[in-house]
């Protein structure tokens, strides 16, 4: 590796060792971590990563949804240049998901504090609650209620998928924190992030720059035809329910074929009665589309979905939709892209640009400021799995690149360093989504 | 209607009043029936339908496998033109499906005593033990040991999907008998059933005469692929087993619609993880395929097989088959066939040949006597379902076809009867499946 660009290094033995630590609460077999949110898991999840940051020095805030900052200097209330992520995990999660953002954060923070570097912004670092989404819906509701895009009230009564109510397990874990929501927005947000796919892997690079979070549009179908007897209904007197599915499955990924960029994924796919000599009255499906251009997407909705009216109408199948999700299209600030797009290149890696497939916490805080993305790879695409993996030089370069982003915005101080992005103000940009 | 062609008629009330309180025991809301085969409900069935044979004077034989037959006159042992089917019933089954075979059986047999005409061979009603293979399988099993194509011993150890044992089950009803099995053939077999199907219906027809029974072949699928991220995996990098399984579905159909009197059915389709987002690693499902030519289904198979093989590499999936059944096609004897239709015609009814697409234990009596099937229509096509109706018109007129081909079958003595079809015995016909 090359040089970093500031000559500061992240300490790479101090950054495994965290993650080894934090993985080891609510660790389950393969290496992987179960941290739902909230859980006395998260809680205790919580409690070291605040001591981390307590060892450090930092401030740290706590907010009244339970997300965590830690700034450096202690003493500094204007707007910080931001890192960080999440903790919460899938039922059955990896150890790389979320932390690694937060845990090469605490590192960068380290680092600058040890080199006893100063910015002449503060920056800091943060968790926020329920990214995943596995225990309270919706996804990433502690950075929306960050950025004021739910009401704190309103999220404090979300009932989990067990029943506990999103407030009470906020205080049983004993993250009720005094810091107002919505936040005074950042003065820029930067998250790493594993890829959670197999891109960077494929092409053999080391690091991401991501441009934005692809829109997503979440459907379901349910296709009403007619049960029958496999043996005795000619095909031509058939209601079939599976086929129509089957045919607009097969539709959904024709459509991938003719639209570039596009993604579509049916990944639940029912049927009833579920017999094998049982023509099926009914079919459940779910269609999940993604593309980074919200019109591009919406056009592939309206293909998927007259597309699917032929289909059913030519087999006598009742069609109903319902929309189960629509997340628009994040396109992250075009000076961080192209900062991180630098300093990658400073470092010697090999990167490319890419958009995001999955949600992330940097695309809500993308709508209150300048807001980026870095990602590191993921072997064989895999997360949301105990044995989700990226390469420690993987790991260790991708925190390199987010020591260096962050001290560009932050504006070091003890350092000529005439090619750095002038941003906006928070306030310029707020709003945009 | 026509005269019948014998002059005798069966009565429609009594047979309609019988079908009623048959239908009353396991009775099920919507008009349905619940009689698995050896319950107590199934057990209580056994009962009213044999106090109807003793009520007429026949001789009730049953078996070690609870086959019961009732024959007249009661004192003759030599081979019986036989009719019958089955009383057990899908979990929520119709009160036609079987039912009506035996009870119009018992019905013929009344008007032909009431009517004091005789025969030179004697006639014999019967019902067979577990023909649905709802709780135990195979299905049709009581007809298999009574022709000797399953060991009496091993299909009394068989055990029910509940953990039941069969022969447990027949003594706890009380139909444990002393006939033996194998059964000495009966002379011929007709069976009257409802078509199950909505052909009949579809083209305003009374009756079918059925040539023989489809060959039928069940297989299983499982597709491995691997579970992905679907917004962060490219479908070029996917091994989507959802797709695959989806593409194979679409392939089956559109081989049905490229072999001529070819029916497929994916009945069963089940994806793992089955979550929105995820791309499925693994999918289950079941291809039920039929033909009457047993060569035209083998051409089927090999055509599906190596569809979704290349399917499945193009996918990067791999496939594992498993053969679930294969019941080869069943031809009904040409005289019998030709008999059922020249009595049709007779009557006035409107009728025509077709295969049975489900099966059926006559399929199972062709193979030791000259057998055949006539079906009366299903409204709606509509079967193994509460909702299961046949016109009452159409029930009277399958059972005024029925007697009249029984009467032929077994040579009514009082008149002349030039036309009928000389039979061959049953020991020159052994063997024939």
């Amino acid at each position: 590796m090359k040089a970093t660009r500031s000559g500061l290094r992240i300490d790479r033995s101090r950054l495994l060792s965290r993650l080894d630590a934090l993985a080891d609460v609510g660790a389950i077999e393969g290496g992987g971590v179960s941290r739902l949110a909230l859980t006395e898991a998260d809680g205790a999840g919580r409690d070291l990563v605040v001591s981390w940051m307590r060892d450090l020095g930092l401030r740290v805030d706590v907010d009244g949804i339970g997300n965590v900052v830690g700034t450096w200097p202690a003493d500094r209330l204007d707007p910080a240049v931001m890192t960080g992520s999440h903790i919460d995990t899938v039922a059955t999660g990896g150890r790389y998901d979320g932390n690694l953002g937060v845990l090469a954060g605490i590192e960068v923070l380290e680092s600058v504090i040890t080199a006893q570097v100063r910015t002449t912004h503060p920056m800091a670092v943060g968790f926020f609650t329920n990214e995943e989404g596995s225990r309270f819906a919706p996804d990433m509701l502690g950075s929306l209620v960050y950025v004021g895009g739910l009401p704190l009230e309103v999220a404090l009564d979300t009932v989990a998928i067990d029943g506990a109510v999103l407030g009470d397990e906020l205080a049983a874990v004993g993250y009720v924190g005094t810091q107002p929501c919505p936040a005074r927005p950042p003065r820029a947000f930067v998250e790493l992030h594993i890829e959670q796919g197999p891109v960077l892997e494929a092409e053999g690079l080391d690091v991401g720059v991501v441009t934005g979070v692809q829109g997503i549009s979440w459907q379901e179908l349910v296709l009403h035809g007619q049960s029958n007897h496999a043996g005795t209904t000619p095909i031509a007197l058939r209601r079939d329910a599976g086929y129509v599915a089957a045919a607009a499955t097969v539709a959904v990924r024709e459509l991938t074929g003719a639209t570039p960029g596009l993604v579509g994924t049916v990944g639940r796919f029912e049927l009833r009665p579920d017999l094998v000599n049982v023509v099926a009255s009914e079919a459940t499906l779910t269609v999940d589309l993604r593309h980074p251009d919200d019109e591009v997407l919406d056009d592939a909705e309206r293909a998927v979905r007259a597309r699917v009216a032929e289909l059913a109408e030519a087999e006598g199948v009742e069609v109903t939709w319902r929309r189960l999700a629509r997340f628009p299209a994040a396109e992250f600030d075009p000076r961080v892209v192209e900062l991180i797009e630098q300093v990658t290149v400073d470092h010697g890696l090999a990167g490319r640009r890419l958009p995001s497939g999955a949600g992330h916490d940097a695309q809500i805080l993308a709508g209150v400021c300048p807001a980026g993305m870095i990602f590191t790879p993921s072997i064989g695409g895999i997360s949301h799995n105990p044995a989700e993996r990226t390469h420690p030089d993987h790991l260790e370069a991708g925190a390199n690149v987010l020591l260096d982003v962050m001290l560009a915005l932050a504006e070091r101080v003890d350092l000529a360093e005439a090619d750095e992005p002038e941003l906006a103000t928070p306030e310029s940009m707020g709003g945009r989504r």
